[in-house]
């Protein structure tokens, strides 16, 4: 009944242009116009990646990227310091395990980014640590973690690289590749890039393609030299997911269109809407500190039952927000706003929550969210 | 300015409803109306497979479920039997060479299929064997292998499992996995199944999974206890690639509508009128012996271009059917005929093809293999 509009961190909503692009039939992948509209792909990611490197593209999801990092740079054994903040710093120390890496954790509090100081004393106390393992935004908690910052403390370290998943925070969020020095970067198709699930992508510098040359962990479909000789051929090593790869240039074709420093400036706009109503509705921010612009994650009020909340936005009002995961599972919601969004849709979902907060017992002015949300639109 | 028509083996051409399904707004995979949709699918896959297994959907090619397979059944330095009659069967060995086991290898001239008796052979030389890996269609040669054979050699066996790469054939070809005694298959989306790449498949036996719980080789994204373990509540570990998921509804649909055995039916139909056309222009098959009913792999005939008879059909006529690879690059034109096909497309591409030859100074009389095709149907 409802129009469902997602406000989820990942599926993202997708443009229409987009549905439609890839809603063409099939075209096959060593047609010369499927090797034209990947180069045009190869092209557009680099713009986004801010980089002069082969941004490789997967079939998988970005966890597939996120573990083709660790493979193809590290050995068995190799010590590595995992930033570990939320699910998905988890999930880096998980994928480093399997392959038999020594993880040495750097907890830090759900909700805080991590200080680029106690990276590097933690790197000058073990110097044989062969690399840093982050998220740029930590999509579980919504913290924009320091990548610059840590990309300084790594980049004189020849033995170290710096390891960003920026799955939630590429197209969204300032990362310039080469810019900073960061030395692997991973990414994903159903956030700021306005895709489905389904495509995931991984860049390496010149320095990451050297740690490549010497690591033994065994590999195969995620092999990222095999990838990289093809795709410079505008080929991929193993059938690429045509359809998602054709969406793609048509969603790189928007980011171009309006220009990446622009595509930063609106995701800014839209979290800071987003944070003022929040605050004017007096619930907390989980990360006030360090708020990604790709989602904004409010501590659930007491008295609330959070899981109740996020299913009444989504039955009252067809808007589907995220929960929390792991130990802030019904302690919060997360409302993104990466990829596909404007102001109108902020002003709707802050408008629904209080309507809902209000049912749900909590002491609400109705509008005062919303107002705080116009006035950064109207300033 | 022609509309393409895909007679590759991979990708196939995509069903208008499907690609339709495909289209539709995206809608998240925990909400539960994604969770009826998966199950559904789960359904419809166990019913192709012929299998009361759970068929684990996977974000990949099908490469990457053939990863699957060995990384979760075996350990380093197994021994494994891989039938080499084709690009594929040499990819099982690239794999199992990636993660260290001892592979064993049997050539069988491509084009031709293997003897079970020289599997059978090779398991008593060396009872160490833990696994058979094979293609059930081995897609550069259009050769069927004897699947039900070589599962009856390996059946009685503890110590060895039957691997099947079924990616060209699940839904072509009657492949009746528990039946048979089949202990692992892997499937892809964009072959007989009508969607574009992007997703694989793969089911495994009760013995299958005995041999998941002793094998030591790493693995994450891969990881196939974890994907069961959470497809068996309609979820996937990682998040799944939704717009193919739902496509996949559409296409398991389709092929219930139609019934299993009628697909198979068909696909033998549309096999028989290509091979009796080819031998009826005076051409030789490639794979007389066991052909594959997805797909035909013909001789180019001495004196005619193979690059250039692929090339001109799709210039000329906007048929899109792919060349030989590896020793057969330019030697041969493979013409598939699994999936979305009708006896109508058969008539088309053969009816081209003659033009072609003709128009390359190869003797033929026009029509002559049209008429062969049209024979089949008639009858």
């Amino acid at each position: 009944m409802w129009k469902k509009q997602l406000f989820s961190p990942g599926p993202t909503p997708v443009p229409e242009r987009v549905l439609l692009a890839m809603a063409q039939p099939l075209i096959h992948h060593r047609d010369p116009a499927y090797e034209g509209i990947f180069q045009e792909v190869r092209e557009g990611l680099k713009y986004v990646f801010q980089t002069e490197q082969d941004v490789l593209v997967l079939a998988s999801s970005g966890t597939g990227a996120m573990e083709a990092a660790v493979v193809n740079t590290l050995s068995s054994g190799d010590g590595v310091l995992v930033v570990r903040g939320g699910k998905f710093g988890e999930r880096w120390g998980e994928i480093c395990e399997a392959y038999g890496l020594r993880v040495v954790p750097l907890d830090v509090t759900w909700g805080e980014a991590v200080d680029p100081m106690l990276v590097e004393r933690t790197l000058e106390a073990d110097p044989s640590i062969r690399a840093v393992l982050v998220q740029a935004c930590e999509t579980s908690t919504g913290v924009l973690h320091p990548v610059k910052e840590l990309a300084e403390v790594v980049r004189g370290r020849e033995g170290t690289i710096l390891v960003v998943d920026a799955i939630s925070a590429l197209g969204a969020v300032d990362l310039p590749m080469d810019r900073w020095g960061i030395d692997v970067m991973v990414a994903g198709s159903q956030k700021a890039l306005m895709l489905p699930p389904g495509l995931a992508f991984v860049a390496l510098s010149e320095k990451a393609w050297g740690f490549v040359g010497r690591s033994n962990l065994p590999r195969y479909y995620f092999d990222l030299s095999q990838e990289r000789s093809s795709q410079q051929k505008n080929q991929s090593h193993f059938t690429p997911a045509i359809s998602l790869v054709v969406g793609l240039r048509e969603s790189l074709r928007m980011i171009r269109e309006e220009g990446l420093q622009q595509v930063f400036r609106r995701h800014e706009l839209l979290a800071r809407a987003t944070r003022e109503a929040v605050v004017a509705m007096g619930l907390e921010l989980l990360a006030p500190e360090a708020p990604s612009p790709s989602l904004t994650a409010i501590k659930v009020p007491q008295g609330v039952d959070g899981a109740g909340l996020k299913r009444s936005l989504e039955e009252e009002f067809g808007l589907v927000v995220a929960g929390g995961q792991g130990p802030l599972k019904g302690k919060i919601i997360r409302i993104a706003h990466m990829g596909y969004f404007q102001p109108a849709d902020v002003l709707q979902v802050i408008a629904a929550l209080e309507v809902q907060l209000k049912r749900m017992g909590y002491p609400i002015e109705l509008g005062k969210g919303v107002r705080a949300a116009q006035e950064v639109f109207a300033s």
